[in-house]
């Protein structure tokens, strides 16, 4: 951490901010510029409040030097982490696809969806029972039916499942029924929903909001991964911009990023992201091309019937040329699904 | 809500569309262009399913025509509401002024900021019990404890008290302390949350998320409402925006369009919007003049040592200045406090 | 300037590092941490490249911890600016108000609004003789002919006018006809524009980029100002944000900051920002209140059948209004107009 | 165009508005509702103004219908456009690889960095002669000299050359030079210089404003072609959003975005909107991936020592190993370089 006084700072202000610092076990280096001074921070950062700093006489700002996320950094776990879920691993070395409805509509409806996606490469099946939705006139979801209907799904198939959670409530029905919990943009910053999904002990799939920085969402991760459970999986989904012919911008560079930032794997949702079906596979290959370990895409067997998200659906036959023209992209970075 | 269709689109599938929509129980309008046709589509839309038409064949797109808001418009309520809390009245006539400690650090801490708040014109106290923050590692609230701090400063100095909640346990323990409860901006579509604070029965201060519309801010409020529970309060805290020089960007024109949507009254936050405690006094007279009801500031006895957001806080003397200087202002504008 | 080195760096990295700094005549100072080893470069950074610096190996990332602006920035010029054009003052004591409409239209509707505009108050006429439009087949100002019927306005009613300028042709013409040139948002970075402003001696409003931030707008300033013209008075126009209830977000916050850190004038534009003539008084008395020097507001004889931004613009009767209703907050904040 | 009325519109509001559009030959259609009016325009909307409508009485907004842009519109070019440059083709089955420079700095450089990505498979030669910065304290550019250094480079090696503009007087010595010019970021909406760049003759490389829609940057493309100019080709850079680990996101759901509304070949630029080389191979074997027709990519010598935005400059070596790496890409897309 670094303080950058004020010009004309007096020497009390530096030397009242020096013995907070030194006060809590840390060691000050100061450097006298013409314009301004520098007192640069050495020790362990969390014994001090950069609150209280900011708040003192003469303090200009603080400029932060180390990250705050500490499990989650690949300074402190440089290889990648890989997550086993039901017969599946996400890893570095596998493109996992995770695939199925946005909502989860009728048991009849997932089974059928589910063995499509099998069929066509999957590996998960993914399917809404609880829908956070802008309007409260909007469907909401199955909640605990769908759960189930998800369960017989993955017998049936063999597939994993994996289901977004919005409360303890059904994180609890969560537990009895999938393999997999997914935290959803909206929700990425309710640290409480945060800390109970790390304290489920299930591998977690952590949306990146739709206005964080990857610093935040991996601040986010960590704090499921300080409850005791290293199982977190980062889904890029889209952040907001000016941009309006794509429901979200897709930030596909963060995947380079995180690979320099974390040791956790990224997944890339084209579907919520450009919010079109049409846009959904040059989004995928471009994902598998620049790095992503795996990709979350709605399938449905009637996109136009759809209760949810209709428009951003593959049907049966798309999703199946999709996985199809991924196969020689995934050969050329390395990985297998 | 119209319906757009691509250019060529067939009589087929024109017919498709109507027959949904009227199968339904709504009426259809077509007007053919030369470039392009639309269908106006009259009736209850919550009736439809929109995803359902944007999936049909040869739909380009669909605009909305009215608000999916009801409870929280000023359309169908043209009066604006006026809510009591505690011995005060936060609406038309008054400038309702919320001041106190971003978070509860003590008992003594608390009284003595709620005398200094109370004596220069606050009618509320605001504390915060249970804090957001970005890393797990941070101060995250005494919980419950600073609750009944708040109540206990309640009853010393007769002022309204208000705390954030960020889970249902949390408000379970607000109901017993303290006179309304404040739902944060990162849980603005915590719709969870929402719900319950709706069931709570209890006033309810909405902040705006940090990226989010005023046409979602309304919506979230409807959540509450459609819960039965018509006293929420609106309070802008600034929004995301690329300018770096204060925290957030305070959007002060939120206020008359506000007050031309809904009937709700809205309260502007200078201190966590720009961050800075030397902004805080222009930005709260700005607020006054254009036309909010109430105004939330931060407010510490030594800012420099306070275990949050110390930077943004007013000291007493401050405090006290602004709140004088304020009076002319909410004479020109027609209230009291 | 601080240099933030990679964990691990090399002793020999450091020395190639501050090699450099020193052998441009810059000093350095060194801090060991347990993660991380900062240089602070003391001395004129405009000796040195921070681009030769960030591809150094071992440089994680750079701090600036000066400003780049030099003449427009208020720490070597704390007293604020005054501006005189033609009769009046732009500057601390006075609040001035440009009125008129967005387009010139005609010699006739010119006069016509020059007359209202001044028996309401308003010192400066504005009118837009080039019209930067998104679209090429929008209407794009009468140009030159609409520079002399802004003088014949002044000559006739003793405004001073201003005029936007989009080349340097339009500065050539304008430097003949109208008392102050007006840079568009759209062209806050044409450097070569703002050179060209700078070099023609007049009088200069800069408009706030629509992503710009604080920084860069005072950077665009500095160009001007380094042509050896002072005379530059910045606009705020409203940043492009998520928000769609107004065309732009007009960002007042910038108000208190730009006057901690530039000795410039401030105008606020609520016609612009806002996109909605409902919405300007409020946002006139906001900008008022936080200790603007001025306002710019759209006033058309007709707003229905203005060419340009018809929606935005006040007629007589409001803008008289306005300004009755503004003469009270001027004397609260000590401005008089 | 749709034209939404308010609620409880009158008869005589609505017959006026119809007036106006028929009454410049174009017709209406109107759509009683419970709730709203409506009324579709049909015919050319170039004859009437939205901004009138917008003005009048119980208008409550306007919804367009078809682009404002009509010779980049795909709709009316259904075949994509392929561009003839010195002796490579921009279009539908080549990658177009553009490398070289941020800046031109010497001859000696230009003619080493020429041969060498020459050597790796480039067909085009980037460099800047004339450098927006946003410092007027920055390096500014060689301007004249820097173009010729161009055209030797050119001479010795065979490769297409490409040098940004920023004004008339840069465009009138390009001309003689180089065989392509550039319009940057933060001049896409300069529309002067649009116009002039088309006025030229020559082929133009369009960037993307940092915060500009797709539908504003097809209306810049619009200025330059409807000057008679039909070689535009667009330019992905990235845009301005709040992630802080790139310099800008690179938005690359815009490309089929693009190849759904226009004709215009796209490029994809991941030096600039990266600023890190250590992020450049991922995005451009993504952008690839999702259909660009070509890269433009920073190449120094000695990146270290580049007088402009090294940190994002590949050397010789990994350049070379990125052309190979996106040849089985290529293969893959169906494209050659």
């Amino acid at each position: 951490m670094i303080i950058i006084l004020k010009r004309n700072a007096s020497e009390e202000s530096m030397k009242q901010i020096s013995s907070y610092i030194t006060g809590n076990g840390l060691e000050v280096h100061v450097s006298h510029g013409k314009e301004v001074t520098l007192i640069g921070v050495v020790g362990n950062k969390d014994l001090i409040n950069p609150d209280h700093i900011r708040s003192m006489k003469d303090v200009d700002r603080i400029v932060p030097v180390t990250e705050s996320y500490k499990l989650a950094n690949k300074k402190f776990h440089p290889d990648p982490t890989s997550i086993k879920v039901g017969n599946t691993v996400i890893g570095p070395d596998n493109l996992t696809i995770m695939a199925g409805p946005c909502a989860v509509e009728s048991k009849h409806q997932l089974l059928t969806i589910a063995h499509a996606v099998r069929d066509a490469g999957a590996t998960f099946l993914r399917g809404g029972a609880y829908k956070p939705r802008t309007s409260p006139y909007s469907f909401q979801g199955l909640e605990a039916e769908g759960l189930q209907y998800m369960q017989e799904a993955s017998m049936e198939t063999g597939l994993a499942t994996i289901c977004e959670v919005v409360s303890l409530d059904a994180i609890e029905q969560a537990v009895k029924y999938v393999d997999m919990i997914q935290i959803g943009a909206r929700n990425m910053q309710n640290f409480i929903l945060l800390k109970e999904a790390g304290r489920s002990g299930m591998p977690v799939l952590l949306k990146r909001g739709l206005c964080a920085t990857i610093e935040e969402w991996l601040n986010a991760a960590e704090y499921i991964i300080a409850e005791g459970n290293p199982n977190v999986v980062l889904c890029e989904r889209g952040i907001r911009t000016f941009e309006t012919a794509t429901r979200n911008t897709l930030d596909l560079s963060a995947v380079p990023v995180l690979k320099t930032k974390t040791h956790l794997p990224i997944i890339i949702d084209p579907s919520h992201s450009t919010g079109s079906y049409q846009y959904v596979p040059s989004m995928a290959k471009a994902g598998v091309a620049c790095g992503a370990d795996g990709l979350m895409i709605e399938v449905h067997d009637n996109p136009a019937c759809a209760l949810s998200d209709g428009p951003q659906s593959l049907n049966f036959k798309k999703f199946h040329q999709l996985t199809e023209e991924l196969r020689p992209f995934c050969q050329l970075v390395g990985r297998t699904f």
